[in-house]
Order: C-alpha cells, then structure tokens, then sequence
C-alpha cells in the first residue's frame, strides 16, 4: 500500500472502473478534501441527452471514499468500502467538466460520515450526496 | 415515444451510459417490475477488486428509472429523472453476472417511490436502495 | 443488561422518548423481527392534520434498532446506534393505530442493514425506511 | 393562510407534535432559513441516555420544512410534505440546547432539496439530513 501521494496529485486509470468511466481523482490540495473530475461526453449520457444519474453517484461515491481514504494519509490509497450512500439530484448536468468534492462531517477511526457535492464548470451545484465510509482492515480487503 | 416493448423484451445499448457499462434493461415481465442484467468483469472493478459501488448505485437507478417507466406503458421508455436515492452497499459483489430487480412501493401520477435490489447468481442480497422518481413532461425533456 | 424478553413480549415506557411519544414494542414474534405499535391522535399530528413525518421516522428508526438488537439476544435491549437512515414519506397516517416492522437485510456481527416498514390498521403502506445500525460496546454505552 | 411571520418570529405550539416534543421553530432570520431549537431534557433520551435518533430527525426535518415554506413567505407555514429525508448521526446529543437549520440547496416551484444541521450549544455538529420537499396544492391539503 502506498502511503505517498502520485507526484502531480492525480490518480487517473487506477481501477477497471475509472479506466472504463474515465473520471480523475485528484488528491494535491491541503484541506484533506479530494477532488473528482469528469469530462462528460456522449458516453455518459442518459435517455434524456444529460449526465446519467447513476455516473453522478459513482463520482460521488469516488470522491467521498478518496476524501476518507486522506483522513488516514496524503496517498489517497487507504482502503474504505461504501457502507450508505445517499444521493440528491438538483440539476442536469450537460455535456462539458464537472467537479465533485469531498467533506467529513463526522466519525472517528473506523465510521466516516462525508458529504460530497458536484458542480459544472460555471460552479452551480448539480448534486449532492452524504454517505457512511468503513476502513477495511488490511486483512479483510476481499471480503 | 415509442410505447410497444422491444420484441424480446431487452433494451441494449439504448444510451451513451449503457453503452460505456454495458447492462442489460427486461422490460418483459407481466408484474410491471424491470430487470437490469451486468455481467461484472475487470472494468467495473474497484480497488477492493470487486463491483465499483458507482456501477451498483448505477444499475440500481436504471433498473428503478425503467420500472417507473414501465408504470407509464409497457415500453419500458416513458422519461421519469431521479429527484433522490438511496444505496445500502449490503455485500461486495464478485465477477459474474448480476440482476437488479425494482418495484413500485408508493406515490401518484408525476411523483413514485420506488426500491430496488441487486443479487448475484446465487440470489444472494448485495445492495437495496430505495428512492424519489419523478415523471417528466414531455415539453421539459431537456432542463 | 437483561438477555430474557418482557413476560408479554411488549416494552412499554423504558425510555423517556418512548414514554414521550407513547409507541409500544413488541419482541414476542420468533421470526426476529420487532414490532412497534403506534396509536395516533392529535399529539402526533402536524399542520396537514396527519402523523407528523419526524415521528414516522421516529417510529421506524425505533423498531429497526430494536430489530437490530433481536439479532444479538430476545430482550431486545442490546444496545444498537443508528448511524443513518433513509426515509420514504409514501402516504399519510390518519389518526389510529399503525404498526412499523423491521427486517435485518444484511451486515455482519457490529454493523447491520436495516430496513422498516410502517403500515395502517388496514395494511396500507405509509412508509419505509432503510439504515445502517451499530453495535455499541458495553464500555461505549455513552459516548 | 396567514403570510406575516409571528411578531417576534417564534413559532411555538403550533401542532400537537410540536406541543409534545416541546421544539421552538424560528422564521426570524432575513437569510431564509428556518432555525429550530429544542432545550433536551429526560423526555427526550433513548435507551443510551442521550437524545433519540427519531427526535433528531424530527427535528431536522421540521427545520426542512419549515425553511421550505420560507420559499414561499415569511410566515413559514406554507405547506409542504416530505417526500424523502435521510439524517447522518454524527455525534450522540446530551441534555441542554440543540439547534438545527435548514437550507434550500436546489428545486424549483414545487420539489425542493433541503439540507438540515443539528448542533449543540457549542456548535458541534450532531447530525445532518438531506431530504426532498414538496409544495401542497391549497386543494389537497387532506391527501
């Protein structure tokens, strides 16, 4: 496991699921809060011609497990399953760069309470969501 | 709009998103209930090295978004958007195929409240979720 | 810490928020699921003339940690935090009697899945709920 | 329907539930959120000896509410109904004053998305909610 973060802050391809939805992860800034970037195309497009509502919650979703992975080192990387999620849809998001970041409201060492938001590019918020985070022990990671 | 099923009752690669993650809609069954299949391999991975809980909440949200749909006619199409939803990541899910199932429990003509459920091929329980859909106008269709 | 059940199955003013809001609960059904039973009248009653929606929830949130903590021994008393819940607001309650039950849906030995329903004299749906529940160590009883 | 806020901008004893847990909805900030206040005393703890999670989300949910009617007029007793609403239980609540507040974070004439925070005289978050509000037409007020 590392425990350095990537020398630019950007983690990009780590996963199946990033390669496949193409998002970036950013864990550079200061605050402890990462960051989660998508450029959105025709790839990710609903019925409607507009940011399919289950992509929202896997931005969501990724930026609030990374947030929680920095609350135990700058890498980004420590391990955190996803035990809730609950996500509100406020606004379509139409094709071009949204951004996703996340916050811990609460918990201790174990349980992490975060809360994650998306927004475009001109910063109008698109969605939010709050969740329930678990560290997994180093001995459980494939549960 | 179309409102007759598709003729063997699957709807594929109908969008940009369900192209990109490649689940399968069944709008075939007579209980008004959609099915939405994925077979899991390394491209919905997380970093556990099982289903990306963005790609459960994901299937989850398609599978609730067509069985409002469905309430409408048996196309399975008729627009509906997510005002809010809610995913209990219950257990990881492994490669292999998966089928989420939703169903009506309440609301009225523009309002619904549906819950779905996601199983492996053993029908065991990885995640529910439960959740606020809304019908769209068809004047509004793009917001 | 009591491990045996009430003789009649049903905890009746234990706590001041029960005694407050006068719900019963009922622990006597062997399938592990609690009960908790609800008359209404205008105590319970918001500006529409019907249940308020926080004791809905209230109710819910009751008979799921009750529920929760059926999985550890019959006197329905170990102790359980709720860490989030979900609530869906499907229809009103008219004043009379309504009855919440809770079924354990998944989780392991500390954190468990929750889900509740809330039905009126008639078994008409008013409400669910979905949760996740803690177990509190006997040396955190109060953190 | 009355649209001037109460002269001092207290709503006290309006309903039988509010009567009954004994909270104190104030509508007299210019900000357009409501501020709810409760003074916890032993009517209000559960099994653990601290305020009840249902009470938590009562009153989160009240502020919700409240703070939606805000959108209409300064009386705050327009109507709406909550459609959905999930709490996030950060931190246990011990007797003395809590605070909780409500803020509309997007929605239009008749949905709105509503966030609450519950804190205590200290300022410690408690608890947060988020939840989906919906406007009631004059004509339905007894659905």
């Amino acid at each position: 496991m590392p425990s350095a973060p990537p020398e630019d802050g950007l983690i990009i391809g780590e996963t199946g699921a990033q390669k496949l939805v193409g998002y970036v992860v950013d864990v550079s800034h200061a605050d402890g809060r990462a960051r989660t970037y998508l450029d959105i195309d025709d790839r990710h497009l609903n019925r409607h011609g507009v940011l399919h509502g289950g992509i929202i919650s896997m931005v969501l979703d990724n930026v609030c497990g990374v947030s929680a992975s920095l609350s135990v080192d700058a890498s980004g990387t420590a391990p955190f399953l996803s035990l809730s999620m609950t996500t509100q849809y406020l606004a379509a998001a139409h094709p071009g760069k949204v951004t996703a970041i996340g916050t811990i409201t609460g918990g201790g060492r174990s349980t992490l309470f975060i809360e994650g938001e998306l927004r475009d590019a001109d910063g109008k918020l698109l969605a939010t969501s709050s969740g329930v985070y678990k560290r997994v022990p180093q001995d459980k990671l494939k549960r």
